[in-house]
């Protein structure tokens, strides 16, 4: 019997929890899943026999050794920011560690330690970063075994809805992490282009944008996403001339969103008492005081963005023009902004998620500049069975499959850069519609 | 003989040293410099027989300890971050403290202690924060027991350079601490105008200016500064329509200075690699590629800041266009810039700086509405005897006499905005030349 830990049963929780309980029985696996809520604990594992749920505080020491002690590999959904004490417990406990989120300056400062100790703390294994890094390497390594110069890679990934639930003028609900929504881009982007660094800072951000077509599924538009050539390295890409990537939206959602990146209504770095404040009250306060009614007021002001009347339209649906009250005593504008879209992106029942994801690769071949394009586009089954929550938490329960099987030789603070997890995880993934389409262009 | 320990010899201290050691002989003082530097404390204490000069470390506990527990008083000059260190001896030895530093959280947390220890943290005593406050509650209590309601109080300050010494196109060099300039006004600063709260976040605070002119000293624009919301309760202006502190610059400085912001180069947050980059090179990284040059791209791209020609006379001159290399091998976008501007913006021998300030009340008496201005203009002496350092320097020195001399009943952690402290301190600036210029319009 080997011992699964999963901390967290949240969003992302439902594909991989069942596909662990699915394949309890043939690996013979026992799996606890661990939450700070035993209710949500338990309404994934569903009294399944090979399973226990448990409430978890991952701040308590003594369940927090406990539990990992009597753990084979630890697979942890907790907020990244928690990641780091669940992986200084499992160095400690001498136990493997599979996580979705970057490697985190803390994290990767135990690379040495987890070495010595002959473990592996697999990271960035999950849609994005995860299946990104897995479906692009596949791809460079087959490139670099035909002599093939790779010259450009731009990589988005969209957490999207799916065009049948899609009916506001945004194109956008809420799918995954709404605040990492509201703060998308905050920051300054960096990707590589014609050989040189370039720098993208977040209220440029958002009108710096490239369309992209994902055929069947329809038209997006991508903005940089954090620092792009921290992958130049770990793909092998060392004389690339052109690498980024960056974030899908539905075609329009950039330039009206971009408006509340020039507001200043994105900021989390302060409060503001709205006991008293409509919405309307609350954006006037971004603007100097005239005669002007708001939404001229903001038109003349905002003139330089050039907005579109699909955008304006986007931005009076949103609701921050509206002469409501705000329901919150205080909050950072950040916080009001995203109070008020959880409302308005709210996923409805019967609403399904869209994963989609597009690389695009230019190389150079016998002399010749060539094209490859890779897309995965990926539907929710319902509202818990999730595109998200699948492409998020396949991986990880095929990477610990993987690593309790002996599969897996890499050892230390590692991404799914290599062949021998790539491979195998891409190839389940296949098998369970988790597939890329590929197209040439010579 | 009552001992004075001064900590920090650095730009600002030449007025403070020079006004203890003038007055070391009638007032029984001895005064002590502290500075990692001994030669520089030596520099200002010039062998005075009332004083010593020590090389000090703030981080090392005896030495602190030592040196706070033999002073009668401390004023601390040291920067801002450190000054909870110094507090906290005082504190614990039961010595009185004064800083021209905004009151910082850890020194907030200490009042309760201060108080109860019947000692006074006296900070803002400087120039701004300092003589502002204290000009201004001067005609805040005349207004107010007159019986007048103040509806309006603006208040700008400036470092700046004096006209005869202004040879360059930003009408600007650096007379105080060069990287505060830089990173001068990001965040997002709030004030409140006809009675709502406005926030103006970094990438619009530069094109949101007022116009000021100070009669016979120029033609200025100001800024708006922080939180400015903060001083309604300081200065009693609980009814108060308009409140809004700024920062004051010759006119022509903000349009150009805002391509610096919206470019991103003022950012001090992440480091770029620039061992073979030149300045041209690197204003590049923050542009699209396109066959443009660098200045038309920058027209293009910035086209919506409408910028006059002289702005980008302003811009060429800054150097950022160069082809010159970089002579540092990494740094934030804001270190290069300030490495650039510092050799761009030096003070020349014989250069006089100029420290300039106005205050624009608006208020109702007898149902009249009135103005009242009230501006400050000092130029420097020489370039060690500046503008900056009489007036940031003397309202600590004299704070620290009336402390000495017990004519202060006010404990805990202060600012000078009590009359026992601004009466007396204005009326001795103004002997010394630093006196405000009033202008009533009715």
């Amino acid at each position: 019997m080997r011992k699964i830990l999963v901390l967290g049963a949240g969003k992302s929780s439902w594909h991989l929890i069942n596909y662990l309980l699915s394949n309890a029985q043939e690996q013979n696996w026992h799996v606890t899943v661990a939450d700070a809520s035993v209710e949500l604990a338990k309404s994934k594992t569903q009294n399944h026999s090979a399973s226990n749920a448990i409430a978890f505080n991952i701040n308590d020491e003594s369940q927090r050794k406990s539990e990992i002690s009597k753990a084979d590999i630890v697979i942890s959904l907790l907020p990244p920011s928690l990641h780091a004490i669940a992986a200084v417990e499992c160095l400690s406990e001498g136990k493997n560690l599979v996580t979705a989120s970057y490697v985190s300056e803390q994290m990767n400062a135990l690379n040495n330690d987890v070495k010595n100790k002959n473990l592996i703390f697999l990271n960035e294994c999950g849609l994005d970063p995860g299946i990104d890094h897995m479906s692009a390497m596949q791809i460079i390594h087959v490139l670099q075994a035909k002599g093939a110069e790779i010259i450009s890679f731009k990589s988005y990934t969209g957490g999207l809805i799916s065009p049948g639930s899609n009916n506001n003028p945004w194109g956008y609900k809420f799918t995954w992490n709404p605040k990492n929504v509201i703060l998308a881009g905050q920051g300054t982007a960096l990707y590589r282009q014609n050989r040189n660094n370039k720098f993208t800072p977040y209220h440029r951000l958002f009108s710096q944008i490239e369309k992209i077509n994902i055929s069947g599924t329809g038209q997006f538009e991508g903005y940089a996403n954090r620092n792009s050539n921290a992958y130049i390295e770990t793909y092998n890409l060392q004389n690339i001339s052109t690498l980024l990537r960056g974030t899908l939206r539905y075609a329009g959602y950039c330039s009206a969103w971009n408006l509340f990146v020039h507001l200043g209504i994105t900021d989390d770095t302060y409060l503001i008492n709205t006991s008293s404040l409509t919405y309307h009250d609350w954006i006037s306060s971004y603007l100097p005081d005239n005669e002007k009614s708001l939404i001229q007021n903001l038109q003349s002001q905002f003139s330089y963005l050039n907005l579109s009347t699909d955008d304006w339209e986007r931005i009076k649906w949103s609701g921050i023009l509206d002469k409501t009250p705000i329901p919150l005593s205080s909050g950072t504008p950040a916080e009001i902004l995203l109070n008020l879209l959880e409302s308005k992106w709210k996923m409805e029942l019967g609403d399904l998620d869209l994963v989609v994801m597009q690389h695009i690769f230019e190389y150079i071949l016998n002399g010749k500049t060539q094209t490859h394009v890779s897309s995965l586009s990926v539907k929710g089954e319902n509202e818990t069975a999730t595109a998200m929550s699948k492409t998020v938490g396949l991986p990880m329960a095929i990477a610990a499959k993987l690593i309790l099987n002996g599969k897996v030789k890499t050892k230390g603070v590692a991404i799914p850069v290599v062949a021998e997890i790539y491979e195998p995880l891409l190839h389940e993934l296949a098998q369970m519609g988790i597939v890329f389409i590929e197209e040439h262009i010579y």
